[in-house]
């Protein structure tokens, strides 16, 4: 029986081949810190479980296509105070980012057609490319350098005429990376000079450190038929689980588009889109604990990677992950042997392997995500087992460290 | 801005265009009857609710991309109770049945591939398969042949190399049909023959009539690798608002692959998966009571159309919709024509035009799907103004009528 191209050109996610092992290490008692998911530990606002249950339908129907007005109503006046003038018609709910993404590809893109993105990026964009038969072309940036973008000569020499779109991430996972306002206007100089989209994911949106401004190509009225923001409150109210997400423009003839794409699924989670609208009333004084942790957080992590001899990195601005480059020749190597044959004071560390988030699995090999998810005292104890372990892999294995 | 070849082929519902007409007969103080759509009125069983409210988790977290366990889990004894044999691992939660669709045209097709199925569809099907790039091949069934399946020869005209699966919903939506063992045994033959998966799509699988026994190609072991099931809680539970279906199969190359586009999009709600779990708990006395409704519905229906002059129709057997031939050119200005210009007792109705449910809309342009979903005596009213407008409509347009 046939097997698409498509689907068999998706690859999986790297980490699912080490939790057999994870569960191994577990089995005979290591405490294991998973610093490789995204997965907040925030509590959810209870205002969302709250709505809920006091729910009344006798009939659990069909939300609209489009999503219910309620939540739009209450997305509105979120995006209005970040600066953004989207209506209820421009935006429609999904079920998650991803489905947003999904929809978004399939329709910019012919099967063949490309979209340019900053590397390292969101693994998924690749399944998701793949699926719907569109090429990636990368933007290579580095850690070194913040992961900043290269200037527009390189970066318009990755275009081609397949070329559809550019996508980012912003704050970037797995970067942090916070893209400046000239950063966002080279994006939209090129964007506007080759008649590209550019789809702008920013489910980081509250997670940018320092104090550091944030711009996205949605402030940008010339930008009105470029630009396609892809949103979801998973991370930005601790509600994975809830799979709301939201689809931005002011490109019309593109959101009647998609439009039909949300008709032919139907509804997103009546259940979910309820709780959801209550998440927006939350006042800005919620993210600001959030981030008040995520901070700390971050610092833990930074003072800890400074004390661990031949890591390189630097203090990521957004998001909460880092991207480390470590000083072994294959860091696939170093997490595998970590989860069978290390620990320290009872514990090990679970990291994601970065080439992951490249395009060509050869780049990124010696680097790992780090997800600061952890509360202070195990993100402290998290990084000192880390450094441990290192240190421990490259006096044992010096022919696979630098 | 380019916009996709697969999403311009993209069509939306016919229904969509008559809402606005309808706003404007009730705005007048017309009654309308909606004939038009299958939402089910029946109460959803408030165990669903019972148990979100009951949930007690502080952070609404991702769920497992294949889906939760413990509904899958509850699953496999809802489908030993139909005869299936689907364990845990032969099931993928998805986002409805919709996303169960999506996930098997992507995962079974390349861009340019075909499906076969019955006409008239399920008009979903159309838009799935555009936005695929996956070709829709029609098997002609009539109206007034209970739309019975073809002999092998003519199912087998149909099929060319690029063909990949026979798709076929059953119960069928429009039709009410319930294809035999017999039916089910010559498709069997022929995706044995022509080695092609058969996608049966059976979320009306509780609504068959008339102790009509209901066989399924997933009853068949030597249809292991072929068969691809998908289903829904939506009918089943009256529970459209929560978006949970099935994909069941036991070939398990295939289930791998689309395991991909699961993880893809991460996972589906967390609390209607919580809800739906305590859905397949509940015992078959729940249906019995729901199809003694729609039995009854279902005879009304019969009794009123028989009643009507120059209608064509048989009477279905299973879901909840007629598909009737009317005695007039165009059903599309018939529909209009009553939501602008008939009332009786100051009442009308709305009806889908079938030509939406054939894959060229000049076929079924004198049909009508009829979806018996009104109680009792609303059925009986709205049959009354259905019937008085008919007959006005054929005294008042004969040049348009038949």
């Amino acid at each position: 029986m046939q097997i698409s191209k498509r689907i068999q050109g998706m690859g999986e996610p790297a980490l699912l081949k080490y939790y057999p092992l994870v569960s191994k290490a577990e089995a005979r008692g290591t405490k294991v810190y998973y610093l490789n998911i995204g997965q907040p530990d925030i509590t959810t606002p209870p205002s969302f479980m709250e709505k809920v249950n006091a729910m009344k339908n006798d009939v659990l129907a069909y939300a609209e296509p489009e999503g219910e007005t309620a939540l739009r109503q209450e997305a509105v006046k979120y995006y209005s105070k970040y600066g953004f003038d989207y209506g209820v018609d421009d935006m429609l709910i999904t079920n998650g980012g991803s489905e947003a993404l999904l929809f978004t590809f399939l329709t910019i893109c012919n099967p063949g057609d490309e979209i340019v993105t900053p590397e390292p990026l969101y693994s998924i964009y690749k399944e998701m490319a793949s699926a719907c038969s569109v090429g990636l072309r990368g933007i290579m940036t580095y850690t070194e350098e913040g992961f900043a973008l290269p200037d527009k000569k390189a970066i318009e020499a990755v275009i081609t005429p397949a070329t559809k779109a550019i996508l980012i991430t912003n704050p970037g996972n797995p970067t942090g990376k916070v893209y400046t306002k000239e950063e966002i206007e080279r994006l939209r100089d090129i964007a506007l000079a080759h008649n590209l989209y550019i789809i702008t994911d920013e489910v980081y949106r509250e997670f940018i450190y320092d104090g550091l401004s944030y711009t996205s190509p949605g402030h940008y009225p010339e930008l009105a038929e470029n630009c396609i923001i892809i949103d979801s409150i998973s991370k930005r109210y601790s509600a994975c689980g809830a799979r709301i997400g939201f689809i931005l423009s002011k490109n019309h003839s593109f959101m009647e588009q998609v439009r039909k794409l949300c008709q032919m699924r139907l509804a997103v989670s009546s259940v979910d889109q309820l709780g959801a609208a209550e998440l927006f009333k939350l006042d800005t004084g919620f993210f600001d604990d959030v981030l008040k942790e995520y901070t700390h957080r971050r610092d833990i992590v930074y003072d800890c990677l400074k004390n661990i001899d031949g890591v390189i990195f630097k203090k990521p601005t957004g998001a909460f992950y880092y991207v480390v480059k470590l000083p072994v020749l294959n860091a696939c190597d170093f997490i595998e042997w970590m989860i069978t044959d290390f620990e320290y004071q009872g514990a090990t560390v679970l990291l994601s392997p970065a080439n992951d988030f490249y395009i060509h699995p050869e780049d990124g090999v010696d680097e790992v995500r780090l997800a600061y998810v952890l509360k202070d005292s195990d993100m402290k104890q998290a990084m000192e087992v880390l450094g441990r372990g290192l240190a421990e892999y490259r006096s044992r294995f010096p022919e696979k460290s630098r």
